[in-house]
């Protein structure tokens, strides 16, 4: 009998944000895959995890996802659309860009080899337990299918078989979570959402008119253009800062031109509610 | 000393899913207000939260949110600018449009006095509570800033107190346990998602061309005309239909143009993913 898999959000930073069907399956299974990257040292899901149970004699795989910096990078020739084509994990990222791996689906560029060779020793590391009958988790922050992880590694596990049981957990996602620490709903009655990574300009302003709310992610490298769409649109006075929700340096900027430097990283997201 | 207001998002209907702080301030509090529909005759919030703790012993106020009948309306001279400016909950509308209520910031038409009436009933009964001391938890499905109740009340509860203290416990989104039990990523990357009602057929059409990923809720009403969106965008393979989820009668409906008229519900979403 193959173990089963389950994927698992462990909400966005507080453990008592955990479910309990997380808390039961973690604590039932014998390993647990952690995504790790090398710029945070340890997992970040792990340390959630490690305060809501006990994880003494479960096999811990460290999925080391590499990171290929934005500066340093000599991969200008890929094109915006190449880029996101490219299936790559978010969370890890925290002060640099993923790197472009697992490209199911499309050609790798040579540059990508070492990376997929990681991926592939993941998927490996995780089907060699559920080979030899081991249930496994797979956790991630804040909710799987919500720029998460696990996806990139979903299509390469079916491969090895297809009838592979995996069984997702679905958790509290940073953005439920950002706009309940901000008292902010999101969407009441016919009203629309739009999530988007706020690297799009132009999409920004579109956004803007169509829809009620706008959640930007990933707004620490271009704030000072968020200001700018924002102001232009005179959406200034709508527009909320929450950076690390449910973490001990949680930040909660209701007036967003408040927000200064030293305030900005990767797990910070822009809420503007019109 | 005034009582502390907790907003609970119970998960979309497994009582697994369920938040460990969910569990922990339920247990906590003396009194639960529950949002109930003539229609439901029940609370749906108020099932999941029994099957995961013991609530004898508690008060439970039930917050009667009176809905209008679609049909039998006699409102269509309000127009649907109007109705999108009006609030109204979402997860009581289980066979009929809500009431408009609680305009708050608009002025109600005479036809809501009776309906602004029982919201203020809601709204003096939590606060009564609150103002003995008692920490009282107002449940909502799945996470209370996406479509939910209570933020028709948080404006009428802080007009009675302004120092209330209220705290926003966040949920698992019916969204996201979708997208997890139909193995579906909403996003990777610099991926875009839009979330709206189904009933706006030109948003629809634009939100297709410009996100990767579109959430319609709502469906149940207007599901031919999305399905005639999504022949014309030749999307209709990339689109699934989920109904109930993590309710013992959950449907997932991988091949959209399966679903039949006894399969569409207020708890259904369809997931377009490109």
């Amino acid at each position: 009998m193959t173990g089963k898999l389950y994927v698992v959000g462990v909400g966005p930073g507080d453990p008592e944000l955990l479910t309990l069907k997380a808390v039961r399956i973690l604590r039932e299974v014998k390993c647990i895959c952690v995504p790790k990257s090398r710029e945070e040292g340890s997992s970040l899901a792990l340390s959630i995890v490690k305060k809501a149970i006990n994880i003494d004699g479960k096999e811990i795989i460290e999925a080391y996802f590499p990171m290929r910096k934005t500066k340093d990078s000599n991969k200008s020739q890929v094109t915006s659309n190449e880029l996101k084509n490219k299936k790559y994990p978010e969370d890890l990222s925290l002060v640099t860009e993923p790197a472009l791996s697992l490209s199911k689906g499309h050609s790798s560029l040579p540059l990508d080899c070492e990376l997929d060779t990681k991926w592939q020793e993941t998927i490996d590391a995780v089907y060699s337990r559920l080979d030899k009958g081991i249930d496994t988790a797979f956790i991630t922050i804040g909710d799987p299918t919500i720029y998460s992880t696990f996806f990139y590694l979903h299509d390469g596990l079916l491969d090895l078989n297809p009838e592979l049981n995996i069984e997702i957990i679905p958790g509290v996602s940073s953005i439920n979570a950002s706009a309940s620490r901000a008292k902010i709903s999101l969407s009441l009655a016919d009203e629309r959402i739009a999530i988007l990574p706020a690297n799009y300009t132009t999409d920004l302003k579109n956004a803007l008119e169509r829809f009620d709310t706008v959640v930007l992610m990933k707004v620490h490298k271009v704030f000072r253009n968020i200001l700018n769409v924002l102001n232009e649109t005179e959406l200034l006075n709508k527009a909320v800062y929450i950076s690390k929700v449910g973490m001990e340096d949680e930040r909660i900027i209701k007036n967003i031109r408040d927000v200064k430097e030293e305030d900005l990283n990767y797990f910070s997201m822009v809420i503007i509610r019109k």
